[in-house]
This record gives structure tokens, C-alpha cells and sequence, in this order.
């Protein structure tokens, strides 16, 4: 890989941009060298931020547009606003060449549609999914699809774990990927035909990429014992979702419980520094940073809700993408 | 309905059986009046645990056999160890009209399959469902199914809907249940079809026992806004097991970090009785005893690893469903 790294931004995109944008891109820049930035947006509003956040002038370039794809249009009116908002513009560099992975915190849809439209699918690959990382007791797991495919064939699944793989070793590059089958039950006999057909596929064939480990039920995601967990992205988008949600519920349960009395408040007081520890651990913003797999560049989504050190995060993710070879590790991979 | 209400109990199935299930009763017994026991086991091993725990004698009649079903055994296995093991005979007392609702701590797919086979369906219901009660912020829900059915039409999932309000009902007798269909999106164009086709029917039918909320996500499960959630099996399934597993991976993530140094030690001792608040509200054993729908009398399941105070949750569950009138609630409701 030739340096620098060159990350095209969508400035504009999610709450409160570009402003956590571009002091994301400060942290970012702070920790990694070797990366530089292609900022796409308006520059009257970008101009100042990156005085204010004391960016080095020599390791970005800005590119200017006013127009923007808003958080409200639908993935195909997005697309319909043309080729100068700072989304497709940020893609297009992608495609001629001038940077090496795409962030975005805007809308979803459109980063999808758009990247799809202007970049190749990695022959042989019939589907992109859409991944993320999950905690779990050991450390991190790569989840996928989550939502980009309702329903998915034998050969998408077998497609997702090599791609989810690819993306592990890329992420953490000494650990070989464990493979498993989100399923609802750990016989070889439970579960729907495409998930047992596709089992058998991933049993009989040795893949050099990964080591297969069957099912995984939604209860052991979090254990460890596997690290590349592969479901449709119905199935994925449930999983994921309600693990979001029960996350969010616990969380505020405690809340209540620690604050409900003086006691409580006191206790909680002296154990700041313990709950700090428990708070980062489940810290959203470390897990930020989804990727849209299939395409023949690496696309990363930033939740639209995160702030400055979560948007850092994800660019952090499309740097180590690039680093540990992600795309060519899929596409040897992939017969 | 004519008092007593009478319980079928398997006291040989689960963990720790029958000490636990014998403790169980006496639990129930001392919070319940208007309930008699039909204890089915063996009993050299009970009638020693029904004097330690006191057990009034008027309440209980006692059913002796030795043989039982193992969890090891497979439903098939089960069913095919004949008509005298414990499980057999309680469900067999059901058919008979010798009680009211069964309960077992023990194998799931053999109280399953002996149900199916002794006892009727419900007219014009399909399938039958297992559903479960699932905490919110504002109260409990009914969630369903759970893995009886891998795949349902849009049949099943309105005979679902049907079917958990009426136990909604049974449970919470004052509230009008709220359904709604576990999707990955809330607009109305996302799903798969069975999903949107089900939609169809509930949005433009009027439905007397509930009202259609639409789709809920899996993030949103637990805020309490729809407490009746259905699905098929394979998704719930999916949805209740990895909020199981992200319950159990933030409550360790939680006991480390207040346990990982003295004043962590210290300030969680303080804090000893906001954490107990915490931990009940979370106490699985409160949503212990999930229910077959669709036969005609009802199937309660106890989770195997349950003590004696989640068994006499499951026993609470029967009692309800049976003072709730749940079996005519959905044969009312059925067409």
C-alpha cells in the first residue's frame, strides 16, 4: 500500500456536522500519520473548524460544495440531486482513484445507493453486506449482514463469511476468524434450509481464510467462543437491534437503582472510577464505524448520532481496512 | 370457573427435582387459596419434601410413578417411553378433565410433543406458539412465538396475535394489549412478505380483543409502548436469546468493574440495597413459566435451571391463565 492513506470525508452528513466531522478528523489525525483527508462540503462552514481544531493544512484537502444529501431524502431522491453534493462527490473520488475508503455519517440509503452506483462489486460477490463490531467478553466480534439483504441465498452466506472474515483479519490482524451461523439451536438439525445448506457448504470445504464453528444461538453472541458471526440481514438487523435495546434498558434500570436514594447517589459517587471502567467498556462509540462489504472499496458508515472521538473511531476503522489489505484479502478469497 | 383450580404438576423434570418443585407448591400454596395440586413423580423422593416444606395435605394429591422422562431423552424418545412417566400422566390428567393447566420444570420438547399428542387444538388455530414474558421500562410484555414454529404465514401470525393478546389479557386483566409485528424498519414498505402481508390484515381488520401499533424494531421492544410482540419462531427466538446473552454480558461486564478494587468493594456494599432493586427488577425467575398457545388447555413450561421461587412463578403463570379465562379469551377470538 502506497502512502499516505488518503480517506474521503462526507463532511456534511449526521447531527451536528461538519463540526464533530472535522474535529474528529483532528483526534484522528493526532494518532495516525500516515493518513491523509479529503474533505467534502461547504467551505465557509469547514474553513474555520479546521483553524479551530488546529488541523495541518498539508494533510487535507477540501473540496467545496454546497449542495448536500439531507437525513429525510430517501436513497433515490439522494442519488436524483445529482453528481456535486459532497456524498456522491466523496464516492466519485473514490471511483477515479484519488482516495482509498469513504466515511460518512449522513443518510444510510444514500451512501448506499451511491456507492453502489459508482463502485464495482468484487467479482464473484452478488451481494454487499453491511457489518459492524459487537463487543463480547473476549473482545470483538464482526457481525454481518445487518440489514443491507432481507433475504439471502446459500452462496450469500457463504460470500459473508469470507468477506466478514476478511474484514476480522484486517481489524485485528493475529487472530485467525472463527466463523459461525447465527442459528436457534446448536444441532446440526435445527434451523431453516438455506442455514443447514449453507452449513454443509462451510463443514465439507476447507477454507484458508477461517475456521468454521457451526451455529452460535443469540445468547453466546457475546461469549467470544466465536468472532465472525454470519445471518441474513433480517436476522442480523433483529439480533443487533435488540441487543441495542436491552443494552439501553439495563442501563437506564441502573440508573434508576444508583439514584434512587442518597445512598445511592453517594455510593455511585465513590464508584465514579469503576463505573467510568464499565462505561467505556460498552461505550457505543468504539464499535463505530459500519462497513458496507462487496464493493471493490471499502465503504464505512459513522452513526449519525455519534460525536467528534466516535466519527475519530471510524475513520480509525477505515484506516486499518486499508492497512491489513481488506479488499484483496476478499477477493482472493472469493472463487 | 369452579374452585379450586387444579395444577398438573410434572415434579420430576429440571434441575434440583422434585426438592425444587415440591418448594416450589408450598411457595404458591401459601399466596394462593383457591389452588389444588396434582403432583405427579416419585414418591419415596416427594412425600419426604412435602412434610419439610408443609404442605397442607387437603391441597395436594399425589400421583406415583418411577418412570420420567430425562432431559437427555429426545421429544420422540420421550413420547415413545410410554404412557406412565411423569410427564405422560400429568398431561394426560389434562385431557381428562382431571385438571386445569400443566407445569414442568423439565425436557421442552417432550411436554411439547406428549402435549400435541393428548391434548386438542384449539379450532381454526394452526399452529401452536410459545410465548414468554419479556420486561419494558413500563411493565412486562408477551412475546411470541418463540421457537415452536421455524417458518409461519400470514395466518399464523394474526392466529399469534390473537393469541398473545388473550394472554396479555389473562396476565394484566386491566390493560387493552397493543400488538406489534417484530420488522426491521417502522415503515410500512420494509419486511419480508409475510410480514407486510400480516400487516395488511391487522392495519384493516378490527380486532375487539386488541389494537394494531404496527411494527415495532428490536431496539424498541423493551420502552414499553406495545406489549404484544409476534413474530415467527425463528425470529423471536433470535431476538430472545441475544437479549438474554447482552443481558448476561453487561451484568458481568458490571460485577467486574465494581468489584475490581476495594473501593469498588466498599462502595457497592453501600450500595448493596439499590443493587438488589436493580437485580429483582432483572431476576429472571420473575418472568419465569412460558406458555404453549393454540391447545386447549394450557402448557406451561418452567425453565429447568429455575430454584423453588421461579417455580412458584410458572405456578402463578397457570393460575392466571386459568382466573384469566385465556383458552375461551381465544376461542372467542378465533374465527
Amino acid at each position: 500500500m502506497k502512502y499516505p492513506i488518503i480517506i474521503a470525508v462526507d463532511a456534511m452528513g449526521g447531527d451536528n456536522s461538519p463540526n464533530k466531522v472535522i474535529e474528529g478528523i483532528s483526534l484522528h489525525s493526532k494518532s495516525s500519520d500516515n493518513v491523509n483527508y479529503k474533505i467534502f462540503g461547504n467551505m465557509d462552514l469547514i474553513n474555520p473548524l479546521i483553524d479551530k481544531y488546529k488541523i495541518s493544512k498539508e494533510r487535507i484537502s477540501l473540496i467545496h460544495t454546497d449542495k448536500l444529501v439531507e437525513g429525510e431524502d430517501t436513497a433515490l431522491s439522494a442519488a436524483k440531486k445529482g453528481k456535486d453534493t459532497s456524498l456522491w462527490l466523496a464516492v466519485e473520488s473514490l471511483k477515479n482513484d484519488e482516495a482509498h475508503a469513504i466515511v460518512s455519517a449522513g443518510n444510510t440509503g444514500a451512501l448506499f445507493l451511491i456507492s453502489k452506483l459508482n463502485l464495482k462489486m468484487i467479482e464473484n460477490i452478488d451481494k454487499p453486506a453491511l457489518s459492524a463490531l459487537w463487543p463480547s467478553k473476549k473482545g470483538m466480534n464482526v457481525v454481518l449482514d445487518l440489514g443491507a439483504n432481507i433475504e439471502c441465498n446459500t452462496k450469500n452466506l457463504v460470500d459473508f463469511s469470507i468477506m466478514g472474515s476478511a474484514l476480522f483479519k484486517a481489524l485485528f490482524t493475529n487472530e485467525m476468524p472463527k466463523v459461525a451461523l447465527l442459528n436457534i439451536g446448536s444441532e446440526e438439525l435445527k434451523g431453516n434450509a438455506v442455514i443447514k445448506e449453507t452449513y454443509q457448504i462451510l463443514n465439507e470445504n476447507k477454507f484458508s481464510l477461517f475456521d468454521f464453528k457451526g451455529y452460535v444461538e443469540g445468547n453466546n453472541i457475546m461469549e467470544g467462543d466465536v468472532n465472525v458471526i454470519i445471518a441474513d440481514g433480517f436476522t442480523g438487523n433483529i439480533a443487533l437491534k435488540t441487543a441495542e435495546g436491552t443494552s439501553n434498558f439495563i442501563i437506564s434500570e441502573l440508573k434508576k437503582a444508583l439514584t434512587s436514594s442518597f445512598i445511592g447517589k453517594l455510593s455511585s459517587l465513590i464508584n465514579f472510577s469503576n463505573l467510568k471502567t464499565f462505561k467505556e467498556k460498552l461505550d457505543p462509540r468504539l464499535y463505530n464505524g459500519a462497513i458496507l462489504l462487496g464493493l471493490n472499496k471499502p465503504v464505512i458508515k459513522s452513526h449519525g448520532s455519534t460525536d467528534s472521538i466516535g466519527f475519530a473511531n471510524s475513520l480509525k476503522v477505515c484506516e486499518k481496512t486499508i492497512n491489513g489489505n481488506l479488499i484483496n484479502q476478499i477477493k482472493e478469497n472469493i472463487r
